[in-house]
């Protein structure tokens, strides 16, 4: 039997960006990465670690491009959806996601932030296929947590039993 | 039969501040301007955006006065109560604002974030009456999409049946 | 009879960052500290203020340290706490934070916002115990409301009947 459709697409995906689905996920902090309310579901904020290594650091803008980026709101989605297949033991129980918000660590003149946050949300709907819609916030920010290009967090919705 | 009250507010209030309900409202990214759990409604960041055109661009603080800064969050809270409303068929069917997120594109030395955020909730008041009370956070950030001078999203619930 | 446990450390906690609970809080604008949806509560945005007086204003990184900068978030947290606590009528009613945003006020060099973010969670474990588990999201802003050097908002859920 292979595995659902959801996770062999977030499998494939998270091999693209070397990032290991296997490896034990870093918390920087005195908080946990998932918390639920009923069949609502609250994520942490990810930013484009691999490991203890963050993959994409630096000023979006200057020294990050627009390319690397997008790439690093894909590594931090992958981060994401990693953390609800755990939860859910499989995104094909996943209802779809509410909210996504991207904080973007740019130059004053950085305006591309939605192209930027595409990164994120064009994972969501390969990943999850007609279930990706979300509502979608993008700012710029002066800086994020260990010099990070970018910041996501999300409020998911499991599927009814 | 007239229109309910809350919806003709809302008529009023877009006409004077050169909004066209009517316009289609672009969406700048691979997202959706509404997702719904239940009866509460998640909704997308919102600039002030007329049309095709950012009608309050620049740096709050400096090109931008503190007034045209409050008109900027107002048009965004007017392309919020329309989504709501094209979602609903009325306002009289939103229950009320439950959280309301209000990001302010400023020079280091701008303090009065919450003046701004007035802007946006002093339209809910005006539009919902005693149904207005919201929670509200206002911050700084260094740029917005589009280089937009405000930028806000909010969490809203229907009215039970 | 005594307060409960929750409650006590909630006041041994004010009284050493020397915020008076009994002190009415100040809203800075035209909304509501708190807004409920079921059990779901959502929180205004804290800043360090005790009574009419930013306890702690300017920018972490420079004239605000790490450790200033944690109690700032700390500080932030006991009015959040507090709100809680007046709704509930006893911290005993809460059943979790779901999540806690943290904003920090910053300089463009300062990485360290989940260190920043910690004197804001610990104090949810200290008074919580194991019912303190959160999600959280930590950014560096150009800005606060009253050049405050951290603001915080949280969504939290009651206790069930």
């Amino acid at each position: 039997m292979t595995a659902p459709d959801r996770d062999l697409e977030l499998t494939a995906a998270c091999a693209e960006h070397g990032f290991d689905l296997s490896a034990p996920m870093q918390i920087g902090g005195s908080y946990t990465p998932l918390t639920r309310d009923g069949r609502t579901l609250y994520l942490s904020g990810q930013i484009p670690r691999i490991g203890d290594h963050v993959a994409v650091s630096g000023v979006v803008g200057a020294e990050v491009s627009l390319e690397r980026a997008k790439r690093a709101a894909g590594i931090a989605m992958l981060r994401a959806l990693t953390i609800l297949r755990q939860e859910l033991g499989s995104l094909e129980r996943l209802k779809g996601v509410l909210r996504l918000t991207v904080f973007v660590h740019c130059t004053p003149d950085f305006t591309q932030h939605s192209e930027v946050a595409d990164g994120a949300s064009d994972l969501l709907w390969r990943v999850l296929g007609s279930a990706g819609a979300h509502t979608r916030t993008s700012v710029g920010v002066l800086q994020l947590p260990k010099n990070a290009a970018v910041e996501l967090d999300l409020i998911a919705v499991e599927a009814e039993a």
